[in-house]
């Protein structure tokens, strides 16, 4: 790579790849609040949100971009702590920090972070592949997150332990499950879960034109907290910033309870109507996409 | 193109090129002001921004993505509008907006332009090229933009027409330009001139391991306002976002007085030193580079 301190970054691509673009604004008051989120997990969640998107493709990675509008009063060991957080996570998947831009930012923290990745020629699982039959998958647990933020907004003064909530504080980008679900075939459709189960179905749903039946009971809800307990139905079905892997998987592929020590859980099926149910026995109500609005929730 | 909607942008590079990227904040109050520039002129400026970087480059624009954060009680025509100048940019260039993020601000308009562009593999016109003997030319009119903010921060209530400061407020980013010097191999390095040619000369200089020495009456100064005058000489050495051209060219190579249909002028030439300095006739100063600070300066 060249081009650091350039006008632009100067990337190759492997050959026969295309390029896969994503852009993911982290603002102050809106994705984290300094009182609630240390400055290392403000760096981490910020490009754990790109990276997602990149796994959301079955795609790899290349370099990541960041632009950073700062208020004047911040003290430099914020930022240090925050390039920290970023930097380690970049590390771990071998991603490159490739450049940004930087201003004063009039009010609050802005930072937007770009990811530029890399699939095979025609290999990126998009969101409009589903077909009727498919089983629908997800990744992990879910509401983990939703839980966090909730905990916080009953009692905001207290701070919540990151290892207690680490789904919320360091969500981990399901990067190698994405790569393999893609090179194996297993995947027709894809997405990340960040606006949350209800809203990232109902997206699939839309692009691929096609319905779906969920069974509410299947859905894997995160156990977090001290004590640790399992998240309410509501936040596992609606609550968002998960960053796991909702697919769906096409009738003969078979998908295994794990894959790269992630667990896997079959939730639904996709269907021929353009409504998407959440079944419980045999009674079963329409699933509303309930957008997840971060702190305005 | 596929992917819109998706979780990433998917986009296919010319065969054996390589990709550049490049990211750009545009924060109300740091650089525009609601009251000083039409949504139009702050949609056209914010692309400017990211395609002038890629014109530095020698590079063609693929995708531009935007994110924007926007306060709850803007008017959807101040949206539209600024889309409207944005697009209208992007068309001429034949930029497709490819994607990009929405969030609630807390403060003020806050947008971020990413542009993709492509260049052939190892053709990307560096600031790190430059050598001593190799001439200094820049393109167009300097000073135009820094004049029409300092008229505007004189007599903050006076909105300027758009007519009369066109580099300020609708500057054309130097594509064709710097395609057509990088096929013909004429510049040895380049950057575009948002910072201001002392800022952006430094940059080439720093990057090159080299020393420069220039003209000042050389300089090409814009004529602005109503009735029209040249702009100070100041504001043409240190003023930015003129997003004019800064490209240095090696010994034997002839540049036409015009590209594309922009004058082309030489400054000075780089030298063996370290330093950047500023020559009238026999005595010359150094020139320091003023970095420019948009409405703070």
């Amino acid at each position: 790579m060249a081009g650091i301190g350039d006008d632009c970054a100067v990337l190759r691509l492997p050959p026969n790849h295309e390029a896969l673009v994503t852009t993911d604004f982290t603002l102050e008051g809106i994705h984290f609040r300094r009182d609630w989120h240390s400055p290392e997990c403000v760096g981490h969640r910020c490009l754990t949100r790109g990276l997602s998107d990149i796994a959301a493709m079955g795609g790899e990675p290349v370099a990541a971009f960041l632009s950073l509008a700062l208020p004047r009063k911040l003290p430099q060991a914020w930022l240090n702590r925050f390039v920290d957080g970023l930097l380690n996570l970049a590390k771990r998947h071998g991603v490159t920090l490739a450049g940004g831009d930087t201003a004063e930012s009039p009010n609050g923290i802005l930072a937007d972070i770009v990811v530029l990745g890399s699939v095979p020629k025609g290999k990126a699982i998009l969101r409009s592949g589903a077909k009727p039959g498919d089983r629908i998958y997800v990744s992990g647990e879910l509401g983990g997150s939703a839980t966090a933020v909730k905990r916080m907004q009953e009692k905001p003064k207290r701070r919540l332990s990151a290892r207690d909530y680490r789904r919320h504080f360091f969500p981990e980008p399901r990067l190698e499950l994405g790569r393999i679900l893609r090179e194996r075939g297993l995947a027709s459709a894809m997405i990340d879960t960040s606006d949350g189960l209800s809203t990232d179905l109902d997206h699939i749903c839309k692009e691929s034109g096609v319905g779906a039946e969920i069974k509410a009971e299947l859905v894997p809800r995160a156990v977090v907290g001290r004590p640790a307990r399992q998240v309410e139905m509501r936040l596992a079905l609606h609550g968002g910033e998960d960053y796991e892997l909702l697919f769906t998987v096409p009738r003969g592929k078979r998908i295994p309870a794990q894959i790269a020590g992630i667990s896997l859980t079959q939730i639904g099926a996709i269907t021929r109507g353009k409504r998407v149910f959440s079944m419980s026995g045999d009674v079963g109500y329409e699933l509303q996409p309930k957008g997840w609005e971060h702190f305005t929730s």
